[in-house]
């Protein structure tokens, strides 16, 4: 792969797109959402592209505080683990980047999952590491509210430590497979943890032998200060919120120093920001398309998210009057990525309504609308510059969108060298640039 | 399916077979047993067969507590329900039993899983559930030591209410997907629980539809007192150890009892006792075979393995003198119904080198040995007489006893009119005769 390649992650939470309500359009999927035979195609389609992977994003809850949210959200979705190993079984090239929290499972099961698709995929599997900060989500771990911030992230950086911890208490070559002299494993080559920290205490070893890449990729995604941290100090990948070329650049300056006070170089960290990008035979036909997608929101639907993004209840105040005083976000336990987003806009002016349908119908990533070869040029100039090492691919409406950007824009980044026409040999870390980890247990 | 039809299920635990150090034959799988293709082949030719599931035991640790696990034994596997997840994207009709264990998961998590497994696989997924009664697995969870017996069991039977409920709690009708007018979903169908309970404090509802089997077929394995009643309370099979037929008998009669205190019939819980099949062209291969495989077994491994069962360090006393007394069941932590097997066993005056191979070499279930008619006939007997629904095959070595088993006695069965020669339409639980349990929420 050659150092001109940049990297492409197609994205979803949402399997109809990542505009709130693509579900009605026309052309997204119905009760295929639940099938295995639609993801299978998007991956199909990504691979033919040569895409580095699919990037899929979780929660462990619905969103249901807010009136709007059980009647026209498409809440309900496969659970991603289990959705990725199945479709490494019929899909041989791409990886997988997976979402999954640290806040609400135990790191042996979570080691031991990704240990274990990281066999079956061939070394195809990434994590990304989410502390899960919905409200939604705690009230079915057993608690009545968030665990704060603070304590979420301390809990992630512990929870990494071990679960690396237990990647490694199999060396590579600890399986000897003996048959006449009896001898499965060398002793010394299985290494218990014993870690017994402030919010763990593991024994180990893993009950699956390291995994093929070592460690899966680590992806973070959640710009907090804290998040940034994380990221420093355990990620390979780092999932960024970044609005503009020369945000990025500011961006990636941040992340090298707070690499650098860990020891580590620039390049061990690869900045994908998400973008959201609409292909059409013009610039025209692509703001018509964004129009019809915008046309299909609901107030009720914006204004919930509006809320939920802001940690307010927004639909008590007048829907065309201004935006009350929000949460501090240094004090704020959700996620204050969103926050600091809601905060911005908020400062511009608009009416609760105004902001609740910006917000709803754009997210939060820029939108990148225009023929394939715009698109190229807007993603070029960004990977150029140095403000990105590849985007975070987050298409409004599957499965069109997803299917016009690899037959129409990954072309046109080939031609122009900056993207891979064959996949190279080797596990999805060999492809993203990334070196093995060594086992911080072999001391020979 | 005709009311003749056994249920049969083909199991492992090591996927070298279940003879403790099958490992070492030279027909076992080497490092194949973390490729998928070495499932996908077991899975295929059981599937020729037209077997009703795969059944895969499994483990929150390794077996390490006495001297000779970690080199002698084959302690690491791959983790079974991404396993099987992958399987199900392969291998289009036959079911899948998983084990997952309700001490160190959490019901939303578990729910999550097996709901999503189940729409991956249209309705193929059962569960077997199991409470983990190893130290070995405890120390890996944050705890010094088991979770005692009574408060295991207390647990899973909460746990599972939590999880129906959460397979329960999008009706099956709930998804709408009106895209006209903006219904996603109807709000009165789906169902927050607002459980809480002893052990859990659940407020839902799952973020995964109902699974196409309503609920994923529910499987319990280990005959403790508390272990028949959770069966009888919760199960739709149970995977018993029975030693004759004459005590299958016995068993049933014993939880039609139980079932009967919770208003269930006897046909609503399927009974299947493990058995260890060994298919030769005669009596006398059929025991080389097996004479063979106990030739590979090491007396430090087999006085380990009786240790663990019999919750007591064996090692220390004289190997050629008697077995020392054994902890009382009613008080033991551990798996009581190893422990009740090893005192049975201890009674017969054997010494500890003896008990320990005996054990070690044929484990807990009847060896049926002999050619596919002999095979055949016992089965026909216990099936017949009533004292099984089906079994669960316990291979000692793997693949070469599962395809044995599969292309020769598997024949003889259907030729018998005792095993479906097709599949039939439908979902695992259709297949096996049980019902499509009503939801819970559903009062119209
Ligand atoms: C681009 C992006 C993607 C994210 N994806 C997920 C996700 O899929 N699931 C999740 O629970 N959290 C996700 N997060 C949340 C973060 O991991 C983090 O928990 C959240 O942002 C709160 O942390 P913060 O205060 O650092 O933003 C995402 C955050 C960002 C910025
Ligand atoms: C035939 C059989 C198979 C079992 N399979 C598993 C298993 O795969 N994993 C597990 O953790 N426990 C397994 N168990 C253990 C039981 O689920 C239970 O936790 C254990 O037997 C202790 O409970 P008991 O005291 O009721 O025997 C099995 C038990 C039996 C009898």
């Amino acid at each position: 792969m050659s150092r001109q390649s940049m990297i492409l992650a197609g994205f979803f939470f949402n399997p109809q797109g990542d505009h709130r309500l693509s579900w009605r359009h026309p052309r997204a999927p119905r009760h295929e959402f639940l099938d295995l035979d639609y993801y299978r195609r998007l991956a199909s389609i990504a691979e033919g592209a040569k895409l580095d992977a699919i990037f899929i994003a979780d929660h462990l809850g619905i969103w249901d505080t807010y009136g709007s949210g059980l009647t026209h959200y498409a809440n309900p979705r496969l659970e991603p683990l289990s959705l990725v190993s199945a479709l490494s079984a019929v899909v041989k090239d791409i990886g997988f980047l997976v979402t999954a929290s640290t806040s609400y499972t135990e790191p042996f099961n979570t080691a031991r999952m990704f240990a274990s698709i990281d066999h079956i995929s061939k070394g195809r599997v990434g994590w990304n590491v989410v502390t899960s900060a919905l409200e939604e989500e705690a009230v079915n771990f057993g608690r009545d509210s968030n665990i704060d911030h603070a304590t979420r992230y301390e809990r992630a950086n512990e929870f990494l430590d071990v679960v690396k911890s237990l990647w490694d208490s199999w060396e590579d070559d600890a399986l000897v497979i003996d048959r006449s002299s009896g001898v499965f494993a060398t002793r010394d080559h299985v290494h218990a943890l014993n870690h017994h920290g402030k919010h763990f205490k593991v024994k180990g070893p893993l009950n699956v032998p390291r995994p093929p890449q070592g460690h899966p990729v680590i992806v973070q995604a959640g710009s907090s200060d804290a998040g940034k941290e994380l990221a420093a100090a355990q990620a390979d990948l780092h999932f960024a919120i970044v609005r503009s070329e020369q945000e990025g650049l500011a961006y990636r300056a941040d992340i090298n120093d707070r690499l650098a006070k860990y020891g580590r170089k620039a390049e061990s960290l690869k900045l994908l920001p998400g973008i959201l990008p609409i292909v059409a035979s013009s610039t025209s036909e692509a703001q018509e398309k964004q129009a019809y997608l915008e046309s299909l929101m609901l107030d009720e639907v914006a204004v919930d998210l509006l809320s939920s993004w802001a940690g307010t209840d927004l639909s008590i105040y007048p829907l065309d009057g201004p935006v009350p005083d929000l949460p501090e976000e240094a004090s704020y336990n959700g996620w204050r990525t969103w926050l600091a987003i809601v905060r911005n806009e908020a400062n511009k002016g608009l009416s609760i309504r105004q902001l609740a349908r910006k917000i709803a119908n754009t997210g939060s990533v820029p939108l990148v609308a225009g023929t394939p070869r715009q698109v190229a040029d807007e993603l070029e100039h960004w990977f150029v510059s140095g403000a990105a090492d590849g985007f975070n691919l987050m298409f409004p409406l599957l499965p069109e969108d997803w299917e016009n950007f690899m037959t129409q824009v990954v072309p046109e980044l080939q031609r122009r060298g900056l993207f891979r026409t064959e996949y190279e040999p080797g596990t999805l870390r060999e492809r993203l640039g990334l070196a093995r980890p060594a086992n911080r247990f072999s001391v020979r």
